[in-house]
């Protein structure tokens, strides 16, 4: 359960400064990190401060390299103002460059994401096949536009017609699924990608993963970056798929952002030269006011959003 | 339905030679070549000859680079004479440098296999610990010695005690499990890999795949190398495990060791370098005589052979 209290501010110390957050982020992975089950990063501990990635302003510094009215991005926390030292700071930014908001989108966690696993490990061909879940998400969108600066042909999956239809308009997919208007997206599949799927980027697991399964190329790359469509536990049954990937001599690798921390800084200033020549948009659904980060975790994990999750505090 | 047929030798073509075929291959894989399911090559024709590697001596040649008494190791088939062209044949050998039979196990599409998918795939470090199925076969013991060979803990899944015993005392396991004697693999993975497996070579999939899943550790490969403990057709259903490599942030990548011919001399004489130091040995169950060759696919199908399947003609 979500509480919504109010603290001092602790002290500086030598090394630290004091964030006044702007944005927080809201992410699907946040699902994880609230849960007893084993993940990738230990639990947020019981009365903690909820774990995001923030943007804001420093405003008071003990550090000699982070000044007052610098910008940064980084784990700021579920809070107006965030007391903390480099380790938890990802970048400085220029706010002339790009609105706040997208160095949590497009320029943040969902485009370093989308790049990540994307660029690393489907390591795209042009005129390679891509299929997209969440096809119109923060995420997803971004890979899709990825996909096309690459010079591939892209297939989106979403769950409205409205997404389906941005989709098109606005993030270049070539062919867009609604997934809850069929049920048979495998053979779908086939039509419209008769030789085969080159490149999956998965966000959901479950059906929609099965319907790409069954349409794979040889030497196909697969990324699994979230399991949404899927609950945690107990895990859950579905098709072996060991032949097909036998078959297909075809991969999938799990993909998790924090593993391409290192390179934070390098991706970005990618994404940024796009996102300045207008090749990488996207979509922001942004809440007003940190009592309501809760609610827009709820309302991301049914669906409901359009674009990235923000809260502006 | 295999049938013995007699023919005459055709006359040789320009680049053709004819060659006396010493030893047949009998492998997993074939259960695949003689099914009309999809597979990742075509099926050998009704009436066809049965496609397979083999070793023999050249007795008649029209190709000026492969001379009479040259011993050579390709696409012989199962048959006692065999006219071929280059295109047919993966190298040339030398008997004095090891037994002939040897060139189609530990020296042939064995360790080929073997080395292409735990080298190339799993690229093993110093320490890993690697779990191989179908531990004492021709494939298994191979890539269980070159485990060894690369300074990693082996951990074996086989199928009776006899089994067992030969792959601690011959191919130098660290753990051996017999997979029949227990209904827990899993819980004996956990104990004796507490912290998890970096290096999986498996071909057989269902229950052993998932327990070895259960104990993957961070950053874990995979290989899928084989599905025989697996129904072809339908896909039977298993736990689905996308969470598991995305927390685990895993790989998991198909294996066909064609994919790896281009490479067949260079592994071939690494392998052969470590035959001859003594570090990779292999057992093998021949049987006598080109009539017993589908008897021994089926013998291999039911697990009852012990090392590589071969036939003396």
């Amino acid at each position: 359960m979500f509480q919504f209290t109010t603290d001092e501010i602790d002290d500086l110390k030598n090394g630290q400064f004091l964030v006044e957050v702007e944005y927080i982020s809201v992410d699907p992975a946040m699902r994880g990190w609230i849960s007893d089950i084993e993940n990738y990063s230990e639990p947020v501990p019981i009365n903690g401060t909820m774990r995001s990635f923030g943007v804001g302003k420093i405003i008071s510094s003990k550090h000699y390299d982070f000044k007052v009215n610098e910008y940064v991005v980084g784990w700021l926390g579920w809070q107006k103002f965030s007391v903390v030292d480099e380790s938890k700071i990802k970048l400085k930014i220029n706010p002339q460059k790009a609105p706040l908001s997208k160095n949590l989108g497009v320029l943040g966690l969902s485009g370093i994401t989308a790049y990540a696993g994307f660029i690393n490990i489907c390591k795209p061909k042009k005129n390679d096949v891509v299929v997209v879940t969440t096809a119109a998400g923060s995420v997803g969108s971004a890979v899709g536009q990825l996909a096309k600066i690459y010079g591939c042909r892209t297939i989106g999956l979403t769950s409205s017609n409205k997404k389906a239809a941005i989709c098109k308009s606005k993030f270049g997919y070539d062919e867009v699924i609604n997934y809850k208007q069929t049920n048979d997206i495998s053979s779908i599949l086939k039509k419209i990608a008769p030789n085969g799927i080159d490149c999956f980027f998965d966000n959901v697991g479950g059906i929609q993963f099965d319907a790409v399964m069954e349409n794979l190329n040889v030497k196909a790359r697969i990324v699994i970056c979230g399991t949404i469509g899927m609950p945690s536990f107990p895990i859950p049954n579905g098709p072996r798929f060991n032949r097909t990937l036998l078959i297909k001599r075809a991969k999938i690798e799990g993909l998790l952002v924090l593993d391409y921390f290192s390179e934070y800084q390098k991706i970005y200033n990618k994404l940024l030269k796009w996102y300045v020549e207008g090749k990488l948009v996207s979509e922001e659904d942004i809440s007003d006011g940190l009592e309501n980060a809760p609610a827009s975790l709820i309302k991301i994990l049914n669906g409901l959003n359009l674009g990235k999750q923000l809260v502006k505090i």
